[in-house]
């Protein structure tokens, strides 16, 4: 996918749950790997590591471990995120960071993707540890799904998604409560 | 700025500090302003509201709250981050995807930005919320600094920034541990 307006590009990224079964090639994720590592970080900590998965068994297992990690059983790849567990919401704003980087370059190579986000059920988290061997002192929470989109449409032309609020309804003139 | 390819330019997105005094155009800021509207979060509750400063004493007011947040005093655009207070984690982190989407969407106009913190020094925040008016029960710790860059350069072009880890620091191999 090219951009020729990088706003357009930007505005345009949505969730896909539903994937192809072709593999993303080694050279993509390679590509998506070096956006994560470039990407910004408070005091620039960089304080991520990843965890690239491609081995079916336990992509399908990490899908069933929670309430909303379902489309992780149709993806052809995961990258799990792990972070230190020091500063817990220095870290999870960073891990927004990253997470919205991976997913933008990833539509950039027309690789659909979407949170998998393991709060739900009770244990949930702890069965995603195992299955990946994170440590009990680091933080795992969250999974990328990536794939390329079954309906061929990774962004959302003709696809607009779930609705926003209006600019109005969020945004404030100078001082909060001034709209 | 144009992107012929989308995975370079969210590669090549840097935090920039130094502004020319010119303003960020009212047309501009609605685009980043609709970028926000269309930014994903959690269970799709858009939990963020934003404070739109352009008023030069409460930026270099801004300013001068924070340890981290000196850049605002040149910048002729704060955009401020309110949170509802009600889940800190997972706000912090549709907070941090919320960042990293209008930084690369001003990227793409030619705008640079950088993330003011007010977690320093004690106090901090609590300045920062008097000048915005933002009442004690949302959440306030971010204002995002933006203009276009004293140096011309918006992105890594010529200038790599920080040091970064090499990927093989971060990443593992379908299991924690495993390279």
């Amino acid at each position: 996918m090219t951009a020729a307006d990088p706003v357009a590009f930007v505005r345009s990224l949505r969730a896909v749950r539903s994937y192809r079964p072709d593999s993303v090639p080694p050279e993509t994720v390679a590509e998506l790997l070096e956006v994560a590592r470039w990407t910004g970080s408070a005091h620039n900590e960089q304080p991520w590591e990843v965890i690239v998965v491609r081995d079916r068994v336990t992509l399908d297992a990490l899908a069933a471990a929670g309430t909303w990690t379902k489309h992780l059983a149709g993806a052809p790849l995961g990258i799990a995120l792990v972070l230190p567990g020091v500063d817990p919401l220095t870290e999870a704003f960073d891990e927004g960071r990253l997470t919205e980087r991976i997913m933008l370059a990833a539509l950039g190579r027309g690789v659909g993707s979407c949170i998998a986000w393991f709060d739900e059920p009770e244990g949930a988290i702890e069965r995603a540890r195992r299955l990946l061997g994170v440590p009990p002192d680091r933080t795992l929470r969250t999974v990328l799904a990536l794939g390329y989109p079954e309906d061929r449409r990774v962004s959302s032309a003709g696809n607009p998604g779930p609705a926003r609020k209006p600019v109005a309804a969020f945004v404030h003139d100078e001082h909060y409560g001034r709209r």
